[in-house]
């Protein structure tokens, strides 16, 4: 079957700070027309960051799309400071749980949600934490609370409600399943 | 700690079919200001399909953001034709792989990039699949091939790379644990 959607046109609808929008005219597979909007998105890390002691560092934030806190685990995008996922992923425990993993291993990688968005984002499992020695300075307006759970309890927040964040849920479901 | 943003001005990007853009002016909780950009997305529906021999139902299509196919668990906007998600996911069944399940079950709902976006998918299990009797027509430009996989071809295709669908991979590692 061939999928591929030409596109016959393409119009800048925002560029902004975090995302850029664009629409574009697309033509099918049929030969009919269609519009798409699409909101780039630059790449991200997420991580699974466990302690000695076997819990997972999750972060309490404002979100603003939704107008509440949400609790996630440590997450950042990839940005010009960086060389690669493995250095934002290191950046980024330093920024917000000011931790230092001794061992860095890739999980996974998917887009977020690709109806949409070509926002990819690569998932981590950091273990090994050591406090860091210097800290680097967090974002401005980056407001964080830090939380340490076990993996019940980071299950028993699932199924409560209490998480609500795909990469948090697909990281806690990788943990459980590392149990086997 | 206290973690509120006060939106102080607002002012309408884009005002899309599939998404609208917001940018947001805030005050941060220490007073200073900050903008933030936000993509307003409606909820939608994801579907676990499990059919009677114990395979996953899959679709091949193609994404406009990324240009190129992804295979995915069937999935859809929750829109006005719906009364609830329940009735969304009865919905997209029939219009995207033809089948009516007998059982139905919420697994979680989650944000699914909540840095930028608001848009809230609920994750449901269907199971006891039956062809559909009435077939709904599907929505102008979808274009879909539809695979069905076990267990262990689902996990390869995630360590391969063949499936890179946040959803996807969370709705799989789901079936995974319900395993033990």
């Amino acid at each position: 079957m061939n999928f591929v959607e030409h596109v016959i046109d393409s119009k800048k609808i925002y560029d902004g700070a975090i995302i850029n929008v664009e629409k574009q005219t697309v033509r099918l597979p049929n030969g009919q027309e269609a519009f798409r909007e699409i909101v780039h998105h630059s790449g991200a890390v997420g991580v699974l960051a466990l302690t000695h002691d076997n819990k997972i560092i999750l972060e309490k934030q404002w979100r603003a799309p939704i107008g509440k806190t949400t609790i996630e685990i440590p997450a950042g995008k990839v940005d010009s400071r960086d060389n690669n996922f493995h250095h934002a992923v290191i950046r980024e425990l330093n920024e917000e749980i000011r931790y230092v993993p001794q061992t860095v291993k890739r999980l996974c990688g998917f887009y977020s949600s690709v109806g949409f968005s070509d926002e990819y984002m690569q998932l981590y499992l950091a273990e090994d934490l050591e406090p860091v020695k210097d800290e680097l300075p967090r974002d401005k307006g980056e407001f964080l609370e830090i939380l340490k759970k076990s993996l019940d309890e980071a299950i028993e927040m699932i199924e409560n409600g209490e998480i609500e964040d795909a990469k948090t849920i697909m990281a806690i479901q990788h943990w459980q399943l590392m149990q086997k």
